[in-house]
């Protein structure tokens, strides 16, 4: 990029909001994806709309891309940079506008962090549900961006089912506010919709317009660990048959027990094959009633050592092995894959199966946990991405676990987002026909290809950050490449 | 429409699925809207995907409309004919394709009726809840189409909530299937939430894949009556600040009540100012939870005659004058007019005195009722479209009413879409850049516009159907105009 933009892109955002400086450009050159990093031709921090209005309307003079970014926890590449790009971050956008208690909403700028707004809203006794695994440091920007799911989506939805509307700067730099307060709205397209999920590339959103609903008021919590793998499957499927809803269902297979126990040592016993995190909540004895039919379903499943909490502590311990999972998982090896194949609630013993087959076909090690009352698995490849064999191995066998995932009816992201990362995959999903559509509702809100360009599908040709299945060039983090 | 391109129409759906008899094109040529008809060149009853598809590229080749179509129970004009257009008729796709018991889902062609589907699923102790009030003869592709509503809007959700998978013919001619199983699926665009309400200008539905929850096991149905319309109101507002969620909260005014009197003699009082029907449902004890703070918000808002039922039979009784609304309004003037202007609950109040206020100020007679708990409200104005001074007072006094709605940041429609009925008001909700968005998803999707054009909005000047906004000229229905 020519000096004399960066120049206009400077003042544009003022001085003191703009950086172009190496060890800065660094920081902002990756997210929370393995393997994939780019360096931006500048970071931006804009202040108000109309900044962002006009970088978009001068990338579309001048010919660079824009790539939106909150926390940069996205999992698929989502916020990489791209050749000839500049970073705006908006971590900065972190007022909490209003909390409405009489039409329970609250409107907050992008860079909230979604646990805080969650704290925020809980003192008036309302709550929002999505809970994505980094809800302490991600965005409630960047979750509408990836529409984030998280642990108690079985019950509550993802994050598309709290957002009743959105101010979005689209590529062009128009400005619009999508939806509103209103509980029912079929005013013309549903265009609130299209934007959330669509990882950046439509529009950037500068305020969001949130549902909340009343806080529960009970939980119960309970864990229980299967001699046997299948059986914990089948537990899941018998309360799904019951016509009860916990609000979660985890699941972690025996090598990310064995990894938590490692790290945690709570007591995980060494030999059981999985164990399953299920939590019941809501107001009265509705509560009791699914308590309880949890129970028989995993006493019927031969379940192990069932426990119970009932307080926010108790629960809290029995939590820890879920919520270490990821950490733990990550302490084996240099690099962590997480992912996200998805598959029809029924087919989830299947899935199973096919990780640990896709772990010995391709000699690779995988720990699996993840939300087994939707389907979401997190089968994840502990690996070393030094090592261009093994990681070659790891990519083959995530072509394995999606292309089975697909033929069992399942998706290649559940909550993590096509970013970079899985593009590749997106038409054995969409289709050729729906991928079209997709490209074409990009084109013509983006004509210049300017807004994120290369995420979720190509476009145009345009050199961006490693592309998965570039395999036989897989870039290695190293600080001197810049 | 030349007589070689209605061969050719002929051709492909086959002659026993075709007509261009004059009585069988009149009685397709309005829907559930008044005011609006137009006379279709053929009416087609296409009996696969691929005759639609087939229809659907002949009109691109051949430059003639295309207006799909359910049971016709629309009340925006979204299935009326437009200039030089053949009607797709769907009625006949009504088979329940698959019930899975297993990730509780179902599989239905477009034309099965909303409440047949209802009653299938309920035989498997699984419950599909939107309920539009046409439930008995409407088609689950129109309620797609449309993304009907319901009393169950409250608790429940619209349409929408409960769309997980569509099958689509797109104005093309090309076909897609957006979504699946999956509870989580975040792979590309959001294609499919874009297609539900785009009434039928975007694409065609010829499968839909609906999710389905346990069916409650309780509920208990409340009516009270109240001597002043804010009590009602007020009631409602501290049902919200109370944190529960009754899954219908019905508001019934004066005339509304006194017409449903006449009509059904059931011994409503003849002069309280509004009544309320509330019900709380869910399986143990949240609902008694739930009915003790209903009636302490009543109370405290001086109800009168507070009833409850608690079995099916009983409860009808109590929903029999929210059930009769409309047609013992529609019973006092020939013409009646539905609308459902919609505001964020809290502005219920307000909004009920502007309606109010807009009867005596341009003289025409409202019953007004609807969806309290979701703000959602139906005036009714009781007219006659033979006077035509009647009439423009009766679009002057709609103009007035949706101008406030959208001041109290409502919309002009929370269920029963924009379609001809209210194009004209779309861009002072939307915006004209949030059109504009729409209008080129529209045109990119529908090069051509050959899919139901001049729906929602005009895309290229076309004749069409009446249009609202032509006040000078309102049609009278008269059969000799054919």
């Amino acid at each position: 990029m020519d000096s004399s933009t960066l120049s206009k892109i400077k003042e544009i955002a003022g001085e003191k909001n703009y950086t172009d400086a190496l060890e800065d450009k660094i920081c902002y050159s990756y997210d929370g994806t393995p393997l994939l990093h780019k360096l931006p031709e500048a970071v931006v921090f804009p202040e108000t709309t109309e900044q962002i209005s006009a970088l978009l309307k001068l990338a579309n003079k001048e010919n660079f891309a824009v790539v939106p970014r909150g926390s940069g926890t996205g999992l698929s590449g989502g916020s990489v940079p791209v050749e000839n790009s500049i970073v705006i971050v908006l971590t900065r956008w972190n007022r909490i506008l209003e909390i409405d208690t009489h039409n329970l909403t609250v409107l907050a700028e992008p860079g909230v962090i979604t646990e805080r707004l969650q704290l925020e809203v809980e003192k008036h006794g309302l709550f929002y549900p999505p809970d994505p695994g980094s809800q302490k440091i991600c965005t409630i920007g960047g979750n509408v961006a990836e529409n984030a799911g998280g642990l108690r989506g079985l019950k509550y939805g993802v994050t598309k089912n709290y957002v009743l509307g959105l101010e979005v700067v689209l590529p062009n730099g128009e400005i619009i506010f999508t939806g509103g307060k209103n509980f029912k709205d079929v005013s013309g397209y549903n265009l609130r919709d299209i934007f959330i999920g669509s990882e950046g590339t439509l529009g950037i959103f500068t305020k969001v317009l949130l549902k909340l609903i009343p806080k529960p008021t009970r939980a119960i919590t309970i864990l229980a660990y299967f001699d046997k793998l299948i059986d914990s499957a089948k537990a899941v499927a018998d309360m799904v048959s019951f016509h009860i809803t916990p609000c979660m269902i985890e699941f972690l297979d025996k090598t990310t027990m064995n990894c938590v126990e490692d790290y945690t040592k709570i007591g995980l016993p060494r030999n059981a094959e999985s164990m399953l995190l299920i939590e019941v909540d809501g107001r009265g004895s509705d509560v009791d009633y699914e308590y309880e039919k949890v129970v028989e379903a995993l006493k019927k499943n031969n379940a192990t050592a069932i426990k119970s909490a009932t307080t926010t502590s108790e629960a809290n311990t029995l939590k820890t092995a879920r919520r270490a999972a990821f950490s733990a998982l990550a302490r084996i090896k240099p690099t962590t894959i997480l992912e996200d194949a998805t598959v029809p609630r029924s087919e989830l013993p299947v899935m199973i199966e096919k990780v640990n087959e896709a772990a010995s076909k391709f000699d690779v090690t995988f720990g699996d946990f993840g939300h087994a009352g939707d389907g979401n698995l997190h089968p994840t490849c502990l690996t070393d991405e030094r090592d261009h064999d093994q990681i070659n191995r790891a990519h083959a066998a995530f072509d394995f676990i999606f292309n089975e995932a697909i033929k069992l009816g399942g998706t290649i992201t559940g909550e993590h987002g096509t970013g970079l990362a899985k593009k590749h995959f997106l038409e054995q999903v969409a289709g050729a026909a729906g991928v079209d559509v997709m490209r074409k509702f990009k084109a013509v809100l983006d004509e210049k290809n300017v807004l994120n360009p290369g995420k979720i599908f190509d476009v145009v040709p345009r050199c961006e950050g490693y592309l998965f299945q570039k395999r036989e060039d897989v870039p290695v983090f190293n600080p001197d490449h810049y």
